[in-house]
């Protein structure tokens, strides 16, 4: 099993660019968001008021491209597989690194990630179907505003992931321990009660079946914080590509309380 | 039994200036820190980067006196029932209110305060020391150093608490439910680990007695925050005095995870 710094340098090196789900199993990945130093503090109070999909792991420095917490041998402009840089709300290219893109006034927010609850329900022997699928979580847009700060704000981005009824408590029990990784769901059962119409045509990502005896679960998705900064059309945004996160140094256990 | 509302309604008449332990029990009182909107980020940062001491319950928008999410209907300027008002970094008063000194560039902060946590050892049974001896908690300044953001940097404040050895286990599962009330303790033991010389002799508070058959048990305080902003010389901060809290509409239990 690789180490988190080994698979950085794989990656550095450009010898990975493939998502990381499933690399340095045990350590917490985060998601990337990097805006310009005048949009950090309302995005950071957005953070705080919308907690479960936004996770606050880690906030650089202005300028400084180390995550002194999170990996302090780490440089994020080099470190993740793949970047997304989005221009007044739009997505303009996908990258392998930011070192023409880099200024001196970005901030980077790490945050949590669903890995690090989706290995603890494996760990628990709870199955989880988009990974059985081969594919992408299903995700979705609802109908509850998150709490704005500044030009921040929007509907709260779920994700979902079917649940036989009767492992539902155990994991309510398993995700209420990482509240740095989106925590328990946010509704179980009936979508419309979210807004959502069908469950077949997801917002982001792909449909996944919901068998007899399951339940649709739903959990605040790190979607949201980038959904709401495109809606705000912040000049400049740099994100992980969906699936291609930062591979951290913190473990699991780090993202549980208290 | 008063409800939070009622609590408030009486300190803004002026009918209560006294501190507010045991008011609207069951209900989260917090700690407050303002301080002018060109210091907030940095601030914001530091709680981050330091959770157990600065567990962020609100941050209000600039100029705003109202914690839209902790009370609603409250006012931060006429609630409490005593402030201090630092500048440069002195005490230079304390005021019944913040009438005449509120700003438009003023932002609040709320943070979880230790109340909430000695309620759930008191529902358990556990007796916590200050408060049979009627006496304010032990506070020392420590040898950790907290992580540092803009100007706000300095060592760790903890509060202590004597335990019985056997009920350790039991004060770390209480005190971990509630990691936006300071969570479990960071040290137990030997208070030099900590560079703590004397408990006899603490930095702030009053010193309590350590039994037979008891360790002594240290938690992130919140007196941190203060403690750091003073350090930094900010030209204006505005703190709750001593004890003499803002009673919130969150209950206990909402400060629980996750």
């Amino acid at each position: 099993m690789e180490s988190p710094a080994q698979v950085r340098q794989q990656i550095r090196a450009g010898r990975w660019r493939g998502p990381t789900a499933g690399l340095a199993l045990g350590y917490a990945q985060a998601n990337l968001v990097v805006l310009p130093q005048a949009y950090a503090y309302d995005f950071l109070v957005f953070c705080q008021r919308n907690p479960k999909p936004c996770p606050v792991l880690e906030v650089t420095d202005p300028g400084d491209p180390v995550p002194r917490h999170a990996a302090p041998d780490a440089d994020l402009r080099t470190d993740l597989p793949r970047y997304r840089v989005y221009r007044d709300g739009e997505l303009v290219e996908e990258v392998d690194h930011l070192r023409g893109l880099w200024r001196e006034d970005l901030v980077a927010f790490l945050l949590g990630c669903s890995f690090t609850f989706e290995a603890a329900l494996q760990r628990a022997g709870i199955p989880v179907r988009h990974l059985q699928c081969g594919c992408n979580v299903p995700m979705y847009v609802t109908n509850r505003p998150c709490r704005a700060a500044g030009p921040f704000a929007g509907p709260l981005v779920v994700s979902m992931r079917p649940v036989p009824e009767d492992q539902l408590p155990r994991v309510f029990q398993i995700c209420s321990r990482y509240p740095l990784a989106h925590g328990a769901p946010v509704h179980v059962g009936d979508p419309q009660r979210l807004g959502i119409r069908d469950l077949d045509r997801p917002d982001y990502g792909d449909p996944v079946p919901v068998r007899d005896g399951e339940v649709p679960v739903f959990w605040a998705c790190g979607v949201t914080p980038q959904a709401v900064a495109q809606r705000a059309r912040i000049p400049l945004m740099i994100t992980h590509s969906p699936g291609h996160m930062f591979v951290t140094d913190l473990r699991d256990e780090d993202l549980a309380w208290g």
